[in-house]
């Protein structure tokens, strides 16, 4: 396989789109700590994101895992309180069922109002990292005053970095609208990270909008970004995102800033499934032809297909492979009732391959559709990433009535196994 | 990773119990053809399964893919049939979805009536391999006489290695049980094979059993045996179990017929998960505590973890996916209404590691743990099978009534990701 090399446009542009909007502060701190669980040391980062008067204007969406860290537990407390002023973050450690794990990120928010001013049930936790460990929560104490004081108004930048776990390369998008501006940073890689248990995700704008608005919009958003990518189909313990407006930026449209902050977040989106070191291709799926959530089901089904992905890895269009994901999909959603396979239509790069029940290949097409899995690096859109920009597009028609929905995916190659068997080690 | 040699004790074994039950006979053909979709040659193997008299004892489980082949819609309609005279079986071209190709496999079936007797309605078809290519018919055509005349009564290992593609060995079970016999083969490589499209199983037994009664036998034991195994997650587009009786062997209790034809189909499945190439280790996980349906459901989101299968190939006893995994199917069940981390316990290789909400891991039970992950081929039931011997064993309470459901999954190697991307080329 091609080795891609790293592009350096993008991150020589983070800089240019790391500004923080008014009213936030970001500080960050590194420490190491001996875990109770294995030999040797490990280090974490520490990241605080600070407005400087709390705010009522604040959303979050949470993992659904039944198995929740500790920090969703707290989180979704905190949704109903009337303010927020803060999110304190660590890597490393996912504080997921570890003994003691709620009682700790409690008592280190208590201690960050002491130092940081307001009230605990005004600071938020979130943690990513290995799942079990326990918080290493006397080192994380000390290490609080340092972390308070050094709250910078510059750049979101330190954040993107220091939230990072095996990511390659900080993850951070802006938009600027009515004089106000919204600053996303995100961790999670792709391929080789949720295992470490986490997306996290953090919005901060200076646009003022309703709280009950916010919320409404934060939710269409998650779905149409967030939750329209898959990389393995394991969704983890301690998934967040979170967005909070400091509301000094009155007056702006709410559909603007709904358009905004979408294409913001389908931005670092498409970064994570980006990221990962093993993606040899991003997997583009736009479904139509049935109600949103049947063809979101159907073109995930394609994604987190094991014989799907490894086949465009190597370069194989393989559309038995992407028909019959399809077909296995539908066969156990209730909603699609009598669809089968003459019903759908299935382009690959824009080749159709599959039309009323019947595959529409010759040797020509199986040619020329290799070649474009190998070559397919070439739409504009999607060069300047670190990794790659190679891209495949898969359309699929269910046949019924409904318009696009897209959903990211990634291949399946042999150093995502490599990085996933070794990861802990 | 350590290499496993081959054992020779299976393959050995194999004649001793390729003994066919009385009434049946089977005959294979080779046949080289060009494929309309791909330069070149390809090699196709033909297997007829006949009985001497056509029977009404007989009753099949089939793919519930929406996209099925064109002879899992044939037997769809056969079972409807009062008799089944035999089963005209093809690999390398699964006829999904191809132009003409339920038109191909009747026409086949006619020609094979006029030659091996009875109406074309008694025979079936089964197909196994490339999803979208076109059968070879008129090559297939001219070696039925051939086929036809070759029919031997002696052993069913012929059978069992005609029907291979990329099996990487022929895989057969057998029992006797008052006086009568039980003779069992089946296709389907646990890591590498889902993608040509199929498992494909077919028993032959002599004990007469009424034809209701051995429908209803014949789904329990699928779901106890076939239906709960998974490689990778993706249910192909032709797969197909099939059971004939000669009926010859009267008198025998049905309950003992049952247990006897459950113990084949289990070790028939487990040779499919045990086959793979790609495999370092049989996961086994053992599911109690909920209905039947959700500790399955429970077990199979384990086994088709990629972050736990990763995690077990690498040797890695990295629990925290284990529970996730867990949580994460329990957030899509209804079934599992309230059930969530404190009602749960993990046990590896039965050593608890979870249980209340709580992970109970310390640095001796990590390192045991991996040196399970590494040795465990240990257990003298699980020796003997060609390609290594290494099986883990996870056992999940979700806390509430019910028995013991067993599922067998796979890990996932990078060998597996490398036969997969090739597989066509």
């Amino acid at each position: 396989m091609t080795a891609y090399s790293c592009r350096n446009d993008y991150l020589k542009d983070l800089e240019d789109r790391a500004a923080l909007p008014a009213g936030f502060a970001v500080s960050t701190a590194a420490l190491e700590f001996s875990p109770r669980e294995i030999e040797g040391s490990a280090r974490m980062n520490l990241t605080l994101i600070a407005l400087d008067e709390p705010t009522p204007l604040f959303a979050a969406g949470f993992t659904t895992n039944r198995v929740a860290g500790a920090p969703v537990l707290i989180g979704r407390k905190r949704l109903a309180e009337p303010r927020l002023r803060g999110v304190l973050i660590n890597n490393k450690v996912a504080n997921v069922c570890a003994p003691g794990g709620r009682e700790d990120a409690e008592s280190l928010l208590a201690a960050l109002a002491g130092l940081a001013g307001g009230r605990p049930e005004e600071y938020w936790a979130a943690s990513t990292g290995v799942i079990g460990w326990r918080l290493p929560a006397e080192a994380m104490r000390a290490a609080l005053p340092g972390l308070a004081a050094g709250l910078r108004k510059e750049s979101a930048l330190p954040a993107a970095r220091a939230i990072m776990t095996t990511d390659s390369y900080p993850k951070l998008r802006g938009a600027e609208l009515g004089g106000g501006r919204i600053t996303g940073i995100v961790k999670g890689a792709g391929m080789i990270e949720p295992n470490m248990g986490t997306m996290l995700a953090f919005l901060l704008t200076d646009i003022a909008v309703d709280r009950e608005a916010l919320r409404r919009i934060w939710r269409e958003c998650l779905e149409a970004s967030f939750n329209s990518i898959s990389v393995d189909g394991d969704q983890s313990t301690s998934d967040l995102a979170l967005i909070m407006s400091s509301g000094r930026i009155p007056g702006v449209d709410a559909a603007d800033f709904r358009a905004a902050l979408l294409a913001v977040c389908r931005e670092l989106a498409a970064d994570i499934v980006r990221n990962g070191e093993g993606v040899g291709h991003v997997i583009r799926v736009v479904a139509r032809g049935a109600d949103a959530v049947l063809a979101r089901g159907a073109a995930k089904a394609i994604v987190n297909s094991p014989l799907v992905k490894t086949a465009v890895w190597g370069n194989d269009p393989n559309v038995g492979r992407i028909v019959s994901a399809v077909g296995d999909f539908l066969s156990g959603a209730a909603a699609a009732a009598g669809t089968g396979a003459a019903d759908l239509a299935v382009s690959l790069g824009g080749v159709e391959v599959f039309r009323s029940g019947s595959f529409r290949l010759d040797r020509d097409k199986e040619a020329s559709l290799s070649r474009y899995l190998r070559d397919c690096a070439q739409d504009p859109a999607v060069k300047g990433y670190p990794q790659h920009d190679r891209e495949v597009l898969i359309e699929l028609d269910l046949g019924g009535k409904g318009g696009a929905v897209e959903v990211l995916g990634s291949d399946l190659s042999e150093q995502y196994v490599r990085e996933n068997a070794d990861y802990r080690s």
